[in-house]
């Protein structure tokens, strides 16, 4: 199987895109093709034996060559004219934020008919959102913590501090700010607005405990990963993160007790199926009082989580080739050839 | 000012959008260019004065000039395989239906950098799927029916019949069914399951009052339309509205008294407000005892909802001069010389 790895974008994560990108090569053992999309959104073929990040940080790779996305896939300009389509099964999304988790490169690929691993647009849509993912997981009595979103015209917030401020549409810790006293909000508040129109305020838990853990679906079944209670700061910021999605070495199972281990599991299970199917997505949750809360999930972490997985190899692989298939609409001009006779008669 | 109109799609809607699309021909004054997505997805620039059903159904249209989106917008192939931009100022998306209301054109217009009057990716998403409709409704205390999702594997019911059993994601009436003896069930069930693997059942309500009111928001006023209570049969099946698709011509405001004449554009502004940017959006209401209900959101309505308009025209000039901006993301690659730098000095 050979497999493209799809990364960069027009995101506020496209630098941890291509080191995600890059870490993947350590961990799939399939033949690997790169297609960057750079800033404007224009399409290089990376040669796999070459890629390192500086070749996107001076530019050089402009001088790759340009690919043109269309019906089928993406294709190179030769001589004369005349295209060749870029070889590969299934292209992997590993566009981080923007452009790789809103929707709108599983609509590109949905379209053009790319079979790929990342997010449909539905799964992207709502794990985008975090408004969204809150409604989501309440109507699947997963529990999330008490929110309320606050937009420029109206900063008040009623929540008691100390509360966490993050850009309504982002990830990746941008933008996110604690406000433990009342002086800090404004600047907090400011900082979010730099990235989003609407702000989502959460109660800010000191040393809550953290659980992350991957999965995908498989026909009928979850593969899960180890679940980790991952290292943190005060909370992962953006240099820490960036750091985090270039890991490759696997971790050890977090320690807790059963059923918070089965509750971790059947949480997942409620949020994956079946909005996520085609998708490798972690889902980070608190532990607060024996009770498990959706933080978020990440439809596209970094680095695809490999480092959770057992034998991450084997589930690419079998994910591939266990995607969703749409069905094909057809279109049979039955009401207008009614309406054309109908007419022919009159 | 110029503007395209984009039509056809692969959705179970493509011959609605057909007639929809030509209809807007009678109710736009300024110039307009006429982009046809066939069902295979390939793009067509169709004469603007030739135009009509039967040109699609026959298969004429293949003869029309092919063309290609890619970034800044549509483009024929010229002689020499120099290609021409296909010149609009604007374009407006009315694919009905998957394509058009699921996120998809969205995602192609906002990827290639292509001004258009439609919902965006969120809008359509929640419009599109109609339990994250009611999701999204009732976050906003905007009132909607009881309901329950089932699946082919759980095709058990609990609400009490008559119920009302639509596939979770069309619009246009397609697969939808009303069951009123339980020994209808089954084949309800069978009808919409060949559209969605997901159904949605609500409580049939026999004539109920319903009322359509459709807007959009230009600057920071909404303009709304007329309230019409539309003509129906026991509910709009296909071939009604199929034929509704067409109307150009103006309706009578609802004979409605004024708390809930207030009521219907107030829920109209929260649910509009601010996820619709953008698009001209039909909702349509249900009064029970007294109180409004949402019954669902039409992003792309028929014909853009023009006979509700005073001034059609004039609203989507105005529209397409208050378009929502996308801000550019600029990535200067701050972490990656970063690390280079570090790497240097090492």
């Amino acid at each position: 199987m050979k497999l493209a790895i799809v990364f960069g974008g027009e995101s506020y994560e496209h630098e941890i895109s291509i080191v995600s990108a890059i870490a993947l090569k350590k961990v799939i053992s399939c033949e690997l093709v790169y297609i960057f999309c750079d800033k404007n959104r224009d399409f290089f073929l990376i040669p796999t034996d070459e890629i390192n990040s500086k070749r996107f940080s001076s530019g050089e790779y402009l001088k790759d060559r340009k690919l043109s996305l269309k019906k089928g896939g993406f294709y190179t300009k030769k001589l004369f004219g005349i295209e060749q389509k870029v070889d590969f099964d299934v292209a992997i999304n590993i566009i981080h934020g923007a452009d790789g988790e809103d929707g709108k490169i599983a609509s590109l690929f949905d379209f053009f008919g790319i079979k790929y691993i990342g997010p449909r647009i539905e799964g992207s849509v709502i794990s985008y959102n975090k408004l969204f993912t809150k409604l989501y997981a309440k109507s699947l009595d997963v529990n999330v913590l008490n929110y309320e979103i606050v937009t420029q015209k109206n900063r008040k917030i009623s929540l008691p501090l100390p509360v966490i401020i993050k850009p309504l549409r982002l990830g990746s810790s941008i933008g996110v700010g604690v406000v433990k006293e009342q002086d800090e909000l404004e600047y907090a508040l400011d900082v979010a607005f730099e990235y989003d129109d609407e702000v989502l305020v959460e109660p800010f838990i000191q040393n809550v405990a953290e659980y992350n853990i991957a999965g995908c679906k498989v026909g009928k079944n979850i593969i899960y990963s180890t679940i980790e209670e991952p290292q943190k700061n005060e909370f992962l910021d953006f240099e820490k993160k960036y750091m985090d999605f270039s890991r490759t070495q696997k971790v050890f199972e977090a320690k807790i007790n059963e059923v918070i281990y089965s509750e971790i599991r059947k949480n997942f299970a409620k949020l994956y199926n079946s909005l996520f199917e085609g998708a490798i997505i972690r889902c980070d949750f608190f532990v607060i009082e024996n009770r498990v809360f959706l933080n978020e999930i990440n439809p596209n972490p970094g680095s695809l989580a490999n480092y959770l997985f057992e034998e991450f190899d084997s589930v690419i692989q079998s994910l591939a080739d266990a995607l969703p298939k749409t069905k094909k609409i057809d279109v049979d001009y039955r009401f207008i050839n009614e309406i054309q006779s109908a007419k022919g008669k009159a």
